[in-house]
């Protein structure tokens, strides 16, 4: 193999796809374009003042004044570990609220770490209830850590937290919030709500690429993972030393992802500039208009009235319809993509997202019009028309 | 705190530098260019197309037929961490040739997950010697991994890696490299050396922001890992999943950080194309030039002769001379970074990079004439002229 032979690539360009998954959503262009800029070192007085400024910027989003917050050097999915690794210790009782994909995923991570994993398993679909939570903490005497995810994006179910927070609270146990998909999208109080560690993710509805984990840790989440008895078994995602690395002492940690950071600041000052409050009911809106459109084409939700989410749309799959086959033809003649269901909702569910820069009312309206296209074609008759209009109805709607 | 009170950022663009610290280095043009292009989704049948692409291209920089090679979604410390978390189980006896900070951070990082940790302390800024490890090996009978760091930044040791190797195959004992600093400046050759593991960072010689860890894993690694007792404790950085995410199987396991992958695939095509038996050249003739000026200027090189790495040049600095002073100076008036020292080494020595597309002719000769007018000004005088003179006679030797 000579260096001569170096093949064109496949897919030289990425193609323009309107994108309606559960993530990545489109990018923001002043994010894109804020990734142009040059590179600069981690112990640069001018980059060291950048990272103070995503960090302000986050208190502001995370609505904390208290919290240490920052980002860390990973996914979504790299904060989910970096809790779960930092807030237990092997032996530790830890309850897992559990009504997702996501859920399950925390639990095979706590179990991992050798924690002493209590998973309350509730209903796919449904909101998690507070009483489940209130007896397995009578029934559990020490209990170090309670979790919950704010936006499970299997399923569209926006998950109320104050009760759940309250409870832990009243059992001396910490409370740890996955918000990958709800930070930007629907409202986050982490000091009033009482939360201990959230974390979060780039891309859902920040408007930025994936590839960073925007974290809060309060005081006393900081003070338990410095009275371990052990070391986390991570070193990369330490949270206290990912906090001290972001905090006022700099200890070196790793090198940060520069272009990722200046992203996430242009993504964070888009978000501010557009007014949190107008965020939420802009993406409140579209789902609005979504939601009548699929109904029309009679399609059923899969999270109840009252419990859903604006930013995903998860949706039964008519009976006899082939899952794929739809998100194909979707993909290959529309450039849309919408995501499939995941674990106990595979091929049974389609999830519709509406995130961010990708929560617009001109893209409601082609993905209705492209399914109305499209179902007919796999044996599923629709009103035509009915969609687009009534979407275009709750889109004129004050 | 109202969000119509958002203040200006302190810094609204990156002021350009000339990076000629321990990373990251200059991106590419066209690596930045790469990461304007829009979001796509990881199950995208484009995206995946991409990913196998950047997977191909790492097995020709690695050079291994076999490997599975892949990025992870971190920076090289995740590199490191993902090798130590999914190669030990508790108990298991790894020994480490430690011979600066970084071997000592992966000593850490061991201890954390229980591993019964053999470190072979040897002298900074020299070479590791293979007999240490023919008699720890000798001794300790049952050893599973054996590991060493190809470049070490913190001293510019350059570490010859088929010894080592040959040891930890007689002894059946996985062989795991750090080629975090060294991928892509100068030789590697995963098969050839027989290495398990390899991992590497993008911001140093692939012209790549850093975010990114890319790896090699060969059979006999990948099946250590399905063969272990016990799950990695971390579920984010275990080898396994990751390499199943990037394989054919292409389980889910997290959102790709797409823009950092476009990233890579344009820094490792800048790379082939370049060649990399000229890129190395390059590297060592830039770096030659480097020792020539500093030897005029009567600094101390802290690597022996026929052991120093082209990409990261550790000098002593002068008795007598602050350190920071001196950084900071020509930061401020020259717009250039260096390095300071590490560990042991901190300000003691200063560490010149000149990696990826920050090894160019131009710079090395910034860098000298700057020092030039600079170091008298501390009390460390010099021969004016001289430096830069060596310098470039030994840029117009062929």
């Amino acid at each position: 193999m000579t260096e001569s032979s170096l093949p064109e690539s496949a897919i030289p360009s990425v193609p323009p796809r309107i994108l309606l998954g559960p993530g990545p959503s489109m990018a923001n262009p002043r994010v894109l374009q804020a990734m142009m800029q040059p590179m600069i070192g981690y112990l640069d007085p001018d980059f060291v003042l950048i990272m103070q400024e995503v960090s302000d910027l986050l208190k502001r989003v995370f609505k904390t004044e208290d919290a240490a917050t920052f980002a860390l050097s990973g996914t979504g999915t790299a904060g989910m570990q970096a809790g779960i690794s930092s807030l237990l210790e092997p032996g530790d009782t830890v309850i897992m609220c559990v009504y997702g994909f996501f859920c399950e995923r925390m639990v095979d991570m706590a179990e991992r770490v050798g924690a002493n994993v209590v998973p309350l398993r509730a209903d796919w679909g449904q909101p998690f209830p507070p009483k489940m939570l209130q007896e397995a903490l009578e029934k559990h005497g020490d209990v170090k850590l309670v979790t919950a995810i704010h936006a499970e994006t299997s399923t569209g179910i926006n998950q109320p937290l104050t009760k759940l927070s309250k409870l832990a609270k009243k059992h001396d146990a910490l409370f740890m919030v996955d918000a990958v998909t709800s930070l930007g999208g629907n409202p986050m109080e982490f000091d009033e709500w009482g939360i201990d560690y959230c974390y979060s993710a780039t891309q859902k509805c920040l408007g930025t690429p994936p590839g960073l984990s925007p974290v809060a840790l309060s005081p006393k989440a900081l003070q338990s993972i410095k009275d371990r008895k052990t070391k986390p078994a991570s070193w990369y995602l330490d949270l206290a030393l990912n906090a001290n690395y972001w905090g006022f002492d700099r200890v070196y940690h790793h090198t940060a992802p520069v272009s990722m950071i200046l992203a996430l600041r242009e993504g964070l000052r888009v978000v501010l500039e557009e007014g949190l409050d107008d965020r939420y009911a802009r993406h409140e809106k579209n789902a609005q208009a979504l939601r009548a459109g699929l109904a029309a084409l009679n399609l059923d939700l899969v999270a109840p009235d009252g419990y859903r989410l604006p930013q995903i749309t998860p949706v039964w799959v008519p009976h006899g319809v082939d899952d794929a086959t739809v998100r194909t033809v979707l993909l290959r003649e529309h450039s849309i993509e919408i995501g499939g269901g995941l674990g106990a909702f595979a091929g049974k569910a389609w999830r519709i997202g509406l995130m961010g820069d990708s929560s617009r009312p001109e893209y409601v309206l082609a993905v209705l019009s492209a399914l109305e296209g499209i179902l007919p074609r796999v044996g599923f008759e629709v009103a035509i028309g009915a969609a687009v209009a009534a979407a275009s109805e709750a889109l004129a709607e004050d």
